[in-house]
């Protein structure tokens, strides 16, 4: 193991900013089969894991990213069972989705293994789902997973690295059209989406693209610091179901998420309008 | 001029992160009596303007941060006639409330005539205020401007830098409640509060001078990509009406705010909560 001190500068090609994180120190390093790797130490980010030179998540902020992906739609559904997470190797998502008590079923279709074994060993804070009886990882390509589908879920939720490599075919129009068959009547689907201030070009697509798949399509954001671009977009597909109105307060310990960021996250109607539209002007 | 081809390596003591614009031509550079003032052209961002190593506002996306200091209280207010704006010096807060027809003075103290002058040169889309009837640019320090005010205001709007040199004092009890006699009885105090992520605490603590000094303090947020910590907070105090209720509906071309943004921004009563027992966590 290194830890020799080193300025991280994160190579992400979609961001006009260049993030520097001061001082870090390298816990660990490897290329997997689909990705470069990488975990470090900041002195203010605790621990960060780093694929292919973009910051994924970091120890001190990954609760805003994690909390606003999953809990909108499992309180927008009025009782989730079985939900299904494409990627979210580090833990993250899976540790938000079984707070939920009636959650009885969650699978993990992450195709990185070695995403999982790296958190597992150096993230003490992400892993705990990992234990959990009701948890099923199975290293796989999530799109062949949705096309083949061994239930139907109430909850998908794509947790993937940006729209490049193996995470590209998760934005696409014909993994949404699986994604609608691979839900219950009332089901949800929820990716992250960029940034809309970065790539608002490209929330708009997929904004689109959902909306073709789905009666229902949506999107909601929060600010996210260790993001290129912060005011980080989620992206809803809805069969039937509302995805703005909370069905029940949380039962659970949040650290951010409640009925009221619920509400205020989703993006105003104009524009909304305007994403549909592609015609977001910044 | 130099144009010469430059990374520009933002110098800001109080983020974690460190931000690097690649690319950029400097187009001007001096120290003036009180900061050191550079623009520079960026390929995506456009023009920049910075102080003492910090981007103060970048021509693509200064319209977040401009747009939600100002209209806000002003939509709040039933009929802001008299603002006074201290700081501001590029112009983008005088343009936007210039923009309300029934505003029928506007004046800005800013204590650096060379900000005004290099802004007025360099920032065409910024300086449309600068020759509008209505407004008057004092050079003078902004907490003398309201300790002995010429009048009293509908609405103070503090446009500064960060809470270090000439700034320090605008973040101050005292300021605060110099700034209550300043107003009119139903007026607005906004003043920008720096990042909700990455100094909570400072945020915390200008939240308990306003709230000790004015009958109603409040606090809203914005996602703004360049500035560190990106979640970015407006901290109002006021002397009678609610601030989160806008007055009216815009008249006034905007290119993001809206009575629903407007609505979206203030945060929820549980982070507020936290906000003011200075308990945020992260």
């Amino acid at each position: 193991m290194s830890t020799s001190r080193y300025d991280f500068k994160e190579t992400d090609p979609f961001a006009p900013i260049v993030y520097i994180y001061q001082n870090t120190a390298l816990l660990h390093e490897e290329k997997t089969e689909y990705q470069a790797l990488q975990v470090r130490q900041h002195p203010y980010f605790g621990r960060m894991l780093i694929l292919d030179g973009v910051v994924q998540l970091t120890e001190r902020d990954e609760f805003f990213y994690h909390e606003m992906l999953v809990h909108p739609v499992l309180h927008a559904h009025p009782d989730p069972k079985h939900v299904l997470i494409i990627g979210g190797g580090d833990g993250g998502s899976l540790r938000e989705v079984l707070r939920h008590k009636g959650v009885e079923s969650v699978t993990m279709a992450e195709i990185d293994a070695r995403v999982v074994a790296v958190s597992k060993e150096y993230f003490p804070t992400l892993r705990t789902g990992f234990d959990d009886p009701r948890a099923q990882v199975i290293f796989t390509d999530g799109i062949k997973h949705v096309e083949a589908p061994p239930r139907l879920y109430d909850a998908i939720i794509v947790d993937s690295t940006d729209p490049v490599g193996p995470a590209v075919n998760l934005f696409s129009a014909d993994f949404y059209k699986a994604a609608v068959e691979a839900l219950t009547p009332n089901g949800f689907f929820v990716t992250q989406s960029e940034s809309l201030m970065f790539h608002a070009g490209f929330v708009s697509e997929v904004h689109n693209r959902l909306k073709a798949a789905f009666p229902i399509a949506d999107c909601y954001a929060q600010a996210i610091a260790t993001y290129a671009g912060n005011w980080w977009t989620f992206s809803v597909g809805s069969k039937e179901l509302n995805p703005r109105t909370p069905k029940r307060k949380p039962r659970i310990d949040t650290r951010y998420y409640s009925s009221e960021v619920h509400r205020k996250a989703f993006l105003p109607g104009a524009l909304m309008k305007k994403l549909a539209a592609g015609t977001i002007d910044w």
